[in-house]
């Protein structure tokens, strides 16, 4: 057993390194003066390279080989740290120094490049840049794919581990087929959604009610002001969340909700799994499916307005709860994913999960992703891209290289809503406590089915296992019908 | 010279992971959630650790065999990061794993005892782990010690490279005599020294304005509040400075001048010298002796008071120039070190001198230390000591393990008011531009014959060369007398 502690050392070790990585980044966004910029990126290579080197060394081989021929004398959990264990050497062993080194170059070039881009509204000045990041994600691929596994599912793997192209596509399909026309009938009849003004003293204060209902405290958890809103966990009982306030609109209330969700699932990971392999959220979908019930079965609540409304009233914004809740709910196609209401939500990433899984097919040719992102904006959501800037350049994310990760945002959304049906089937409606802020059950009920298996299930098995269901569409096509009647 | 490129970088490597412990400190201090702290320990455990073993390798040595073979063809810098990675080099070899661990968990336990004993003012709480210390240091500086070399000279290199029990114990002599009756005057004078009230606001607006005055922005710069104040440098374009604001009086401002002083000689570093081990501070009594400049000799000068007194009656603190200079240098024997006057403080380090190089020749006996505290006090400073928690437990460094880190609060004194008559004699009189908080001159005279050189001259010859003698008591001494005069 000598093998397994020096494993879970090593890993341990992992951990820090990463809750560092972590750390440096959460500090480069919220605390560090600009003058830091060259000295923190330094700092963050040398770290990932480290990092790499330490996660890939050919003693962890020798201890994994040693622990899988030992495999039934281990515990539980112990054959869970071996099983991940070897996942993530042999996906890491896999990528060559030389490309892990060109992906983070082209990555960082590709974010420069799409910047000026995007404030030029100039597409052409982009596509040499994602042609590229194309072709070395394409080459990552490669390298990473198990026998015979597609280019895109291998891509996913990193995000979502078990997935494929065909699930996400068959789960996609019905969300494109079903969610249009309920878009439509919101569209015509359009009505009384003016945009609200709330004062930021106002917002913080809403922001400030929701998070301590939701037992935020100084204790474990920071809560600070960023330009994109973000959450980090440095530590179990280190979480950090942000949010902004740079517009009139409670966008500022629904994203410290949202990162909340991301922070309270790292928060409840058992102690356990500390400074293992499996005490981190197990893929981006859950993750995101975290963020997503907080934010739109919580936060969006009617019964929740009730907590809002006195927070903003008690700060001078007066408001009743029934309309703060119908502003919170609009629903209304627009061109910009993030500021998206949640029934379109959901078809601004079917449309980008289309095109990246065509990109790196290769059927879809660089050059003819604007048509193909304005056809798909047209069809799926019934609107006209007046320019790239507000259409296929408003994202960063194919910019840094990631492909394979816009689907976690649709699929988080869609199993947020199955978690709540479970939910609510299992602790009853929860109109009573979410009036006086009580999410106490609510907290208790994620831990016990979804936070305290850390990494040990993955996506699907997890989902299976919380709501007795594999991923489906229908609970969401509920929530969303119900949004819009 | 591949073996020159492979140390620098290196070299660069250890930067960065120093700079990254640096962060993980501060943030501890200034923003960490009280939750995160084993977390933490963990990873600054692990960085350390790592640290240690890149720091070590015995590649270095190879390189560094290659490099000193080759010695002719290496330019200035180049030899001097050589000569300078040597030096480190040996010094961590010598050091084995099992006792570097031993060091650490007794300073962090020394210091677990040392917080409950000082509470119960219990020396003998205290001494068992004081006594720990003191054996584990003297088989540290056995270790690093060179052939000959005493203990506690061995001990004193990891703070001030070069300097010796001897040469210390003469300057602080001379000390020992010449300021005991400059204090008596001052003290058998009495006087008006009432102590000031100054409501928080009025201190916050005079700290800004002499941070503002001294060139500290927002680029390069963060402010911040911390229990003890402190500076910290992550990167070339990032000095981070705290201070607090937790009384009456204007501590405040003098930390906050202080830790800028600290903070200038690091931003001040020139470029050329960033990731190589040349680019930081050259030694503790030197970082002290900017301090103390910018604290002693700026931040109390009587044309500084004008910018400082305006500032705190545009902020409805009403105070003339002089009474507030009056009141920044008024000289009292008192028995805390960290709120003691300009002209007592170094009495308060010769006699911590005096005793932990007693320890460490083991002339002293753990269990006669506070005895011998209480008859050193009354000796140098005339005061009875009522307590051993405001005497002998008083501060944590030797609850740390620090041994030989306390001289260089006295010799940063001393340095400073060398350099200072140097830089008047040079620049003129600083009493017009003070007035009108004016700094730049001083910045750049500091930048050309204090912080160019960063690692690449020691203590002494630093000193030599920017005061054209070498550590000398007159210069302190005749600013002393002009205090109590």
């Amino acid at each position: 057993m000598d093998a397994l502690a020096a494993l879970r050392d090593r890993l341990a070790e992992l951990d820090d390194l990463e809750g560092l990585m972590r750390l440096a980044a959460w500090d480069q966004r919220t605390m560090m003066p600009p003058g830091g910029g060259p000295g923190r990126a330094a700092q963050l290579a040398t770290l990932e390279r480290l990092t790499h080197e330490r996660a890939t060394a050919d003693e962890i081989g020798a201890w994994l080989d040693a622990l899988e021929d030992a495999g039934g004398e281990l515990g539980d959990l112990d054959r869970d740290v071996v099983r991940l264990a070897r996942r993530d050497y042999e996906r890491r062993r896999r990528v060559p120094a030389d490309l892990a080194a060109e992906l983070a170059q082209a990555a960082s070039e590709g974010q420069d490049v799409w910047q000026s881009a995007r404030a030029d509204g100039s597409f052409a000045a982009f596509a040499p840049a994602l042609r590229r990041n194309v072709e070395l994600a394409r080459a990552y691929a490669e390298c990473v794919a198990e026998d015979g596994q597609a280019h895109y599912d291998a891509l996913l793997a990193d995000y979502d581990f078990g997935l494929t192209a065909e699930r996400v596509r068959e789960v996609f399909g019905r969300l494109a087929e079903a969610l249009p026309p309920l878009v439509a009938e919101a569209a015509a009849r359009g009505g009384a959604d003016a945009e609200l003004e709330v004062p930021v003293d106002a917002q913080k204060a809403a922001v400030g009610a929701a998070l301590e209902a939701f037992g935020v405290d100084r204790g474990s958890w920071r809560v600070d002001v960023s330009p994109h809103p973000f959450t980090s966990w440095i530590g179990s009982g280190d979480i950090r969340l942000t949010t902004r306030y740079d517009d009139g609109r409670l966008e500022s209330v629904l994203a410290a909700i949202h990162e909340f969700g991301h922070g309270l699932y790292e928060r409840q990971i058992p102690a356990e799994l500390a400074r293992t392999n499996l005490g981190h959220g197990t893929s981006m979908s859950v993750h995101e499916s975290q963020s997503k019930l907080w934010e739109n079965h919580v936060g969006r609540h009617p019964a929740f307005a009730e907590v809002l409304a006195a927070a903003l009233g008690g700060a001078g914004f007066e408001i009743t709860p029934a309309e703060l809740h119908g502003a919170l709910t609009v629903v209304r196609p627009t061109l910009i994913r993030v500021s998206a209401d949640p029934v379109t939500y959901p078809l601004h990433i079917v449309l980008r999960f289309e095109l990246e899984l065509a990109l790196i097919e290769g059927t879809l040719d660089v050059a003819d992703l604007p048509a193909a992102w304005n056809d798909g904006m047209r069809g799926l959501l019934g609107v006209e891209v007046p320019d790239d800037a507000t259409g296929v350049l408003q994202d960063v994310h194919w910019a840094g290289g990631a492909f394979g990760y816009f689907p976690s945002y649709a699929l988080g959304v869609l199993i947020a809503a199955a978690l709540w049906e479970r939910l609510e089937s299992d602790l009853g409606d929860r109109s009573e406590a979410l009036r006086r802020g009580d999410v106490a059950e609510i907290r208790a009920w994620l831990a016990e089915h979804v936070h305290r298996h850390g990494r040990r299930l993955d996506t699907e098995p997890l989902v299976e296992q919380a709501t007795g269901r594999g991923l489906d569409v229908e609970p969401f096509l509920r929530h969303a019908r119900a949004l819009v009647a």
